[in-house]
C-alpha cells in the first residue's frame, strides 16, 4: 500500500562533463577522482531512492591546468550542451571555464576553483559552487585564533611556483580575510635560492608567521629561526597544509640527518593548518571502494594514493547536491536546463556527505571545518589535533591537548584587551 | 589578348568575425575602425584585382575588453566557425580569444594583443598575426638609443589602472627588451596618491627614466624633478605616446595654470617616442573616407575623432595581408579552411598597406617604425621630431633638428666605450 502512495521517481537524462586531469600527479586526477563520482552515481541510481530515476551520461574529459577544459567544453558544445560540469580544479583553468559556463547558464560544481577571486558570484562566475571550502574559508580559522589570542600582526610567507600558484592563492585567502590586522606578505620563487636570513630580518617586528610551502624550505626556515632563538615564544610559526595532512605531522622534520634533532625542537613550535577530517560508517564503505578502484587503475606510484582526498570526497558530494537541486527544481516545475534556478538550489543548504555533514553558504561556497595539530610529545616530535574551526558557525574549540603555554607570545608587551 | 590570358580571379567566400567595442571611447571602436574594414574590403572587392572573386562577409561583435568576444565567438560558431578572426585588441580579452581561435585553427590578425606575452607563436598564441607593432618592437627604440648614446641604467615608471593595463603591457615590452641594462621598476596605482618625493629617491642612481602614464601625472613628476634640479641633464627623462601620438607635443604642458613657465622648461628635457606616421597620396583619399564615415556615425564627442589612428591602418592592412595570404595559399592547392597554412603565408613578408610598407617578421608580427620627439623651440615650447628608428633593419637615424646636449649625461663619470 505505501508503495502505491509513494510518488513516481521522476526520470530525467543527464550530461555530466566531468573535467580532471589525466595526469596522476595531481592528487585530484581521473584515476583517483573518477570512482568517487561513479560510486555517487550508482548509489543516486539505485531503486528505491527519490533520485533513482535520474539517468546520468557522464563523459570525462581531460584538464592540464592550462586550456583543456574550455577548449574541450567549446568543442564538444556545438550545439549539444551539457547540463552540468564538475570541475575544474586548477584556479587559471577554471576561472576561463567557469566564465563561459556562467555566460551559458550551465551549474559548475568544483572541489577546487578555490580562490578568493572566485567568492564573486554577481559576474562571471555566476553558476560556479563550490564543494570545498575556499582558502578565504580556511582563513577564518586565522582570524579565529587571531581574535581568540589577542594577536595583532602576521607575516605570510609563500613559495609561488608561477604555474598553478596553489600556495600564492592559499595566503592570498589569508590576506582578504585578515584585512583588520597588520599583515605584511613575503613571496619566494621557486626556482631562487632560499634567503633565510632575509626572512627572518622581515619576522622582526611580527608576532605570528603564517607559511605556505614545501616541506623542505619550512624546515629550513624553522631551522633557521632556532638558531636565531625565534622559536622560544619570541614569534608563533603556523604552516598551511590543505591537501595531503595525512602525510603531514608523522615526522615531517625527520629526514636522518644531522639537523633532526634541531628540527625536532624548532618544530615544536610550528602548528599546522589543515582540514578537520570526520567518519561515519558509511564513508568507510566509500573509503575501500575507492582504494579498490585506484588500484585496478594500477596508480601505485605515488604515497597515499589509496586515501580519500577532500577533491575525492567532493566530487563525490558534488553529485548529490546537484540531484538534490535539480531534483527539488523539477518539482517546482523548472527543467534541468535552467541552469540557474538549479545552481541557487544548491546553495544556503546543509546535506549529508559521504563523510559528515556538507553545509553550503548563501553564496554557494561550502563552510569549512579545520584543525590545528600541534607537536604534543616533543620528546617523539609527534603531533596531535589540538584545536578545531567550525566554520558554519565560526567557533574556534580547544581540545584537551591544546597547550595554551605554546601559544602565548613572550618577552612582548600584554595586549589591551588582556590587561582589561 | 592580355585579357583572355589573364588567369580568371579565384573566388571564393571568406566569413570574417570583427571584434571591436561599440563602446566610443575606445581609439578603436566600432565607429572608428569598422570604416576602415569596409574599405578595404571594397577595395579588395572591386573588379580587375587579384582578389575581386573573394567576397568578404564581414559581421561585427562586440568587445568589451573582458569576455564578450569569446562568448560571441563560441555562441555563433557551434558547428559555424568563420575563417578569419579581427581583434580583438584588449590584451586579456585577445588571450582568452586567440587561444581559443588557435586551438581552432583560425587565423586572428589584430593591430592589438601587443603585450610581449604574444609573441610566443609556439603555444596557445599560434594562429595570431600582430599588424601593429608590439610594445617589444617599441623597445627596440629604447635599445637602440641606449647602444647609441652608451646609456646603462633606467628606471621605468609605469601607472597601472589593473584593467586593461595598457601602460603596465608598455613598459613591460621595454623590461623585455632591455635585458642587458640595468633596469628598476616603480608602479603607481591609478587610485592612489601619486608621491613624487619617492619616485624621484628612485631616479638617484639611474640615468634614464622611462615613464607610461597620464599627461598630468608625467607633468607632475616632471615639475617636481625640474625643482629638484634634476632636468638639467642629470637625468634624461623620456615618455612612451602611442596611440594618440597627434594630441602630444603641441603643448602638452600647457595647462593656462601659475606651473606652465616652470613645465615648459621641465619639459625641455622630455622626450616622447611614439610610432613613426607615413602619408602617401593614396593615404590622403583613405583619411578623408574615414572622417566622412565617422562623421556620419555621428562620433563628436573625443579630439582626434577622425584621424586614423594605428588601429583604423592597422584594421584595414589586416583586410590586404589575408587576402594575399589565402590567395597565395589557394593558389597552393590549400582551402579557406586551412587556418595554419595562411597563417604562414601572412608572416615573413613585405607588402603595401594603406600608409606605407608594412614589414611583417618571421614570427608574424609586425616591425614598427617609431620617432623621437624632442623640444626644439624652447621659447614656444614646442617638440619636432628629432630622430626615427626604423624595426625593418634596426637602424636609428638622427634628424637635423636633433641636438646632442639634450642627450648627454652631465655630472656622471665617462662610460668606458667612450673613453676607448
Amino acid at each position: 500500500v505505501e508503495r502505491t502512495l509513494r510518488a513516481a521517481p521522476l526520470s530525467e537524462d543527464i550530461d555530466v562533463l566531468v573535467f580532471l586531469p589525466q595526469n596522476n600527479s595531481y592528487l585530484f586526477s581521473h584515476a583517483r577522482v573518477a570512482p568517487a563520482i561513479l560510486y555517487a552515481q550508482r548509489r543516486l541510481e539505485a531503486d528505491g531512492g527519490p533520485y533513482s530515476g535520474f539517468r546520468f551520461n557522464i563523459q570525462f574529459e581531460n584538464s592540464d591546468c592550462v586550456n583543456d577544459a574550455l577548449f574541450a567544453l567549446v568543442d564538444r558544445s556545438c550545439g549539444q550542451k551539457p547540463d552540468l560540469i564538475l570541475g575544474p580544479v586548477c584556479e587559471y583553468e577554471a576561472a576561463a571555464l567557469v566564465r563561459l559556463a556562467s555566460h551559458w547558464h550551465i551549474p559548475v560544481v568544483s572541489a577546487g576553483a578555490l580562490a578568493a577571486g572566485f567568492s564573486n558570484k554577481n559576474g562571471e562566475y555566476s553558476h560556479l559552487t563550490r564543494i570545498a571550502p575556499s582558502y578565504v574559508k580556511m582563513a577564518e580559522t586565522f582570524t579565529a585564533m587571531f581574535e581568540h589570542f589577542s594577536w595583532r600582526s602576521a607575516l605570510l610567507v609563500y613559495e609561488d611556483d608561477k604555474l598553478e600558484r596553489n600556495c600564492y592563492f592559499t595566503l592570498e585567502g589569508v590576506y582578504h580575510q585578515m584585512s583588520d590586522y597588520n599583515t605584511k606578505i613575503y613571496s619566494i620563487y621557486q626556482e631562487d635560492r632560499l634567503d633565510t636570513e632575509d626572512i627572518l630580518q622581515n619576522m622582526h617586528d611580527t608576532e605570528v608567521v603564517i607559511m605556505c610551502m614545501g616541506a623542505d624550505k619550512i624546515r629550513e626556515i624553522m631551522l633557521a629561526a632556532h638558531r636565531r632563538r625565534l622559536t622560544n615564544g619570541n614569534c608563533l610559526f603556523f604552516n598551511v597544509e590543505l591537501f595531503n595532512a595525512s602525510s603531514y605531522g608523522n615526522g615531517s622534520w625527520k629526514r636522518g640527518d644531522m639537523f633532526d634533532n634541531d628540527a625536532r625542537q624548532a618544530y615544536a613550535s610550528l602548528n599546522t593548518v589543515t582540514l578537520l577530517r570526520t567518519v561515519k560508517p558509511e564513508f568507510e564503505n566509500f573509503s575501500m571502494e575507492m582504494k579498490r578502484s585506484i588500484e585496478k587503475a594500477g596508480l601505485h606510484d605515488c604515497d597515499d594514493c589509496g586515501s580519500v582526498n577532500m577533491f575525492v570526497e567532493g566530487f563525490h558530494d558534488a553529485m548529490l547536491l546537484y540531484a538534490i537541486a535539480l531534483h527539488e527544481a523539477m518539482r517546482s516545475g523548472y527543467s534541468k536546463k535552467n541552469g540557474t534556478e538549479i545552481t541557487s538550489h544548491m546553495w544556503n543548504r546543509t546535506f549529508e556527505g559521504i563523510a559528515g555533514q556538507v553545509s553550503m553558504d548563501v553564496n554557494g561556497d561550502r563552510n569549512g571545518d579545520f584543525s590545528l595539530m600541534a607537536m604534543t610529545n616533543f620528546e617523539a616530535g609527534s603531533y596531535e589535533v589540538v584545536a578545531n574551526y567550525f566554520g558554519v558557525n565560526g567557533t574556534f574549540q580547544l581540545l584537551p591537548a591544546f597547550n595554551i603555554e605554546r601559544f602565548t607570545l613572550k618577552g612582548r608587551s600584554k595586549t589591551p584587551t588582556e590587561l582589561s
